[in-house]
């Protein structure tokens, strides 16, 4: 039952063939909603996506098309007649409706306001205005409420009747006359408890919280950190406007990943997956890096310039500058990665820094030994002792320079008040580059100038 | 409210250091246990946690235990009598049960094995055997079942009487009598539905499962990708055996993303995050591709040493060498990064390796080009317009070189059966260094040697 399986969406291609309505539904039925959409998506050109969302009603429509990506999104709003647009826009869960109306352009955003009901429009014009990335705009409108002084039986039959209209159930919320917060009750807990408990003994108090503009990312992880299945949402003034579910937590924690990922080699923020990316949203997303790293690495040219002469005497030299400067930058790569994946993860703060300083000056005093050891042997067969001696002293000090930047700059970039994944490998190996040649080039000076 | 915050644990020092069970359970109430797990972990010297997790119920220290690390859960362990052991372990799910008992010594887990009673001895020999990484190793045997039959309401009652031993009762899970999926119901339409409607009317059939030997991150992505609350895990012959929960799919989910930031810059597994890793581990992690890394660039150092000739009769070409070849590098940095996360994730596929190659050698010429007129006034400036053309001709070339070879590694190692995630960032700077080093000179030979 795979979704990479090309045979698998066999059924629905034949029943769209069929062009019957009754058939499409039949086969559509057997798949899910994410499948469906994946569906779509890979058949926008020749309309067949199209015509399965047609054919579905409107409640299975709005719950594939919530999740189709951005692109194909635009791309179907299009093909469709705005009253259309509007019905499946109302099917539409408030978050996702939110974030599709802020792909449309102003004239159709407009058009569409105007065929929603009041309700919905007024739901709408307030999730769509909070900054993309915060929780305000990934949060939901629809949780459920019940109040104090209900029975356990009282609350699960008001559950009961509002849950067409929920995103859950399976956490209702209690908030007082100015909406505020007062706590929350799992639906578990209400189906354990004899039913005439009064709701005020099983309601959980000291909630984890987040306000409308915490940044995503710390919603995923407190969700992740309390296996919470939704976290409430409060606006400034601590009233209770709207929830973040499980699954959206997950989808923003696979987006962060991507985006550090691609920060750890210096690919900038792209709003579409690789596929669908323009090469000039490609192009936008890699110049800058490339561009500020040609001008940083002319020190390291610099740095060979200035001792042209030592070079000249001794050009075998030459033959182990490349190895010496890029294990210095591969190491500094690893403890740089290590490091700023830790601080992302929580593992480790910048209290940690000292400890961590001590672990991997011991680490990488190891590692240029032993590197230093393999090296030595190749350097003693091509250039003799002398070199192979400088080869094996500039290892060692090369590779415990290059990890302890790699170790240090997250942390100074943290305290700085920059983004430690700024730390790139490019931009590690960069600087290894030019501290590579400084020292190994030093080291010869030094040592093949003795009498 | 963060946990971040060094006064946050301040009630529960103060409580602890009163000795009194009664005022520790109270302070530890306003906690949520994940933060009380935080805690434990942040003070197991000074066994301040190991009295915390005295104080508390055999329940709360049970499910506080299950958020522990390994390492500090190790520790713990030695420090309890079996019999103390052995009911905290009977209290734990079943899941983070055959964890902790995975991670103990044979001695203590004999002496364990013996104290507890039959059924969790059984569940536990079973889950513990399981392959680490697995489905098997992370589902839980805790799952809810009704019958068919039943009607919703019989359902409820079930439900509300197992829920105590269940992981979720918001799915509950049909079997028939060869203990085989039938198909789910949520609890969510057991409470909507009338009360004496078929659970037969209610079921989900043709639901997504896994089997036992399935890789754990591919269990993360079902989940994440249907957004369900739990996946079904099945055996060989397709009995239902356990589940596996959202919140354990968020936790792989971070684990696997933390891996492949590590491998994209060639750090191997390790056990524990970064702060607890012991330096021997970290050394293990790191040493392997630092070493093969410096015989790889033994290459690029005989690509110098082939083009001695020409360097010293044009000892200026070295000042630019730094910067063009660690541009082909960065360069194919970005890319194979975006490709092997894009693979990853799964929104490329080998089947979108022709569309991609077009894109990428668009971009990559766009890049080159930009970078390239850079680098053209520098090269002017310092070496005269000769020199400035070889540069600006090489700079295309190598940034095109180096995106393709990142872009298409990937797809290669894919083919070949290896994890995409080997073209790591210094595996890909090696290899442009080696390329960047050869077209350079080349490039130089043939057009500095015009007449």
């Amino acid at each position: 039952m795979s979704y990479l399986d090309s045979e698998f969406y066999q059924p629905l291609f034949e029943a769209i063939a069929t062009g019957d309505e009754a058939q499409i539904q039949a086969a559509a039925a057997t798949f899910n909603a994410a499948d469906l959409a994946e569906f779509v998506e890979e058949n926008p050109d020749n309309e067949e996506g199209v015509r399965l969302l047609r054919a579905l009603t409107t409640e299975q429509s709005a719950k594939v098309f919530g999740y189709i990506g951005p692109n194909t999104q635009t791309l179907i709003a299009e093909l469709l007649p705005t009253q259309d647009l509007a019905e499946l826009v109302t099917a539409m869960p408030s978050d996702e409706r939110a974030d599709f109306f802020n792909l449309l352009d102003e004239n159709r955003q407009h058009a569409l306001f105007q065929s929603l009901a009041s309700k919905e429009r007024e739901d709408l014009r307030r999730l769509a205005s909070f900054e993309e990335g915060t929780a305000g705009a990934l949060m939901s409108s629809e949780y459920a409420v019940i109040s104090t002084g209900m029975s356990a039986s009282e609350a699960i039959n008001l559950l009961r009747n509002t849950a067409p209209d929920k995103e859950t159930i399976y956490q209702a919320y209690v908030i007082d006359n100015q909406h505020k917060l007062v706590g929350a009750v799992s639906l578990r807990n209400l189906i354990t408890a004899m039913p005439g408990t009064p709701v005020d003994d099983l309601i959980a108090t000291g909630l984890v919280t987040a306000s409308t503009d915490t940044p995503q990312e710390e919603v995923a992880r407190l969700i992740s950190r309390y296996d919470l299945l939704a976290l409430p949402i409060l606006d400034q003034d601590e009233r209770l406007v709207g929830i973040v579910t499980y699954d959206d937590a997950m989808d923003v924690a696979e987006e962060e990943a991507t985006e550090d990922i691609h920060k750890g080699a210096t690919v900038g923020k792209l709003e579409t997956g690789l596929r669908d990316a323009t090469p000039f949203s490609l192009y936008r997303s890699r110049v800058q890096w490339l561009v500020i790293l040609v001008f940083a690495n002319i020190f390291t040219g610099a740095g060979i310039a200035y001792f042209e002469d030592i070079i000249s005497e001794h050009i075998a030299l030459l033959f182990f500058m490349p190895l010496l400067v890029a294990s210095a930058g591969n190491a500094g790569a690893q403890s740089a990665t290590l490091m700023v994946r830790g601080m992302a993860t929580g593992d480790v703060t910048i209290a940690d820094w000292g400890k961590l300083l001590g672990k991997e000056t011991l680490v990488a005093s190891a590692l240029g030994v032993t590197m230093a050891a393999a090296v030595m042997v190749v350097g003693f067969m091509r250039a003799g002792p002398e070199i192979a001696f400088v080869v094996a002293v500039t290892m060692i000090a090369v590779v415990m320079v290059g990890s302890l930047i790699g170790m240090l700059l997250p942390f100074l970039l943290d305290k700085l008040k920059f983004d430690p994944a700024t730390a790139s490998t490019p931009l590690i190996t960069t600087i290894a580059d030019v501290s590579g040649v400084l020292i190994y080039f030093s080291v010869a000076t030094a040592l093949l100038s003795l009498p």
